[in-house]
């Protein structure tokens, strides 16, 4: 957890307003549904199968007993579960002793897409998480074949600086 | 400090060996130099003025107590400080569950460069690191102009399967 964000939180978008919360235990199913809800994420494995259940809800306790991360899910006027994402705190010694804040795992339901709801979640981390937890930089990275997200990003203020390199441990 | 990680390690090279292990406050002046010694780095602030060695020795305190970070130092057989390195364990919930290592913050003294150093230390985070700490994943991201390290993590089995964007808070 990261002591310092002052969660939940209400964003205003153009239909209403969304709430940014803790995640918990009982949000695993949605948290699945999230993450399986889009191909470029179901071609790597998640497929939300019955199967991997178990996996998802051992993570599910790493990330909320983590120290230095919070994992967060966004809640529509009506209570569905319609976005997610983490954050992890990075101390520092490049860019004079920078602290980071990584972003991870951005996902908003295909349904809910197009609302204006991952612009008014990334300008909250932009613009007051980040501040809240002391980092002076937001990095993530995106998957090179996402160019409408790329888009998104570059729009909100991101540079787009950076090549991001994945080894799959054993492979 | 990742409790898992079995350190120091002395890992052969071939002019002979270096060892990895942790940093200690010791290691300030050593490392601020390294974080100077490139000229990408240096465009971003990282000069080693005097100015700022209060910040880098704030920065350092903060990266040695964090609880899932190592701040790591290579050593040449004559025990002078060749390169440093920064890892980071993300527990999350995308890729069924992965849990990740990010490397931050990789250098290596360019009198030191061209002798197998970077390459020892990254497949010993990638083929040992990684599987001690329970990390399924390493990813790291590199400034898009440092072509050659592009080819150096492409060699070793990394994939440049993502954009990095960064965003400087209050810019």
């Amino acid at each position: 957890m990261l002591p310092d964000l002052q969660l939940p939180v209400v964003l205003p978008i153009r239909a209403g307003h969304v709430s940014v919360r803790r995640a918990t235990t009982d949000d695993l199913s949605a948290l699945v549904a999230l993450l399986s809800d889009d191909p470029i994420s179901a071609a790597r494995g998640d497929r939300g199968d019955d199967l991997d259940l178990e996996a998802y809800a051992g993570a599910l306790t790493g990330v909320l007993d983590a120290p230095l991360n919070d994992l967060l899910v966004v809640d529509a006027a009506d209570a569905a579960v319609v976005g997610t994402l983490q954050l992890t705190l990075i101390p520092g010694m490049a860019r004079r002793g920078a602290t980071r804040l990584l972003v991870e795992a951005v996902r908003v339901s295909s349904s809910a897409r197009s609302g204006g709801i991952g612009s008014a979640v990334m300008r909250w981390v932009m613009h007051e998480a980040a501040p809240a937890t002391g980092a002076t930089l937001v990095q993530l990275t995106s998957d090179a074949a996402r160019v409408d997200a790329h888009r998104f990003y570059t729009r909100l203020g991101f540079a787009d600086s950076h090549i991001g390199f994945k080894y799959s441990v054993g492979s």
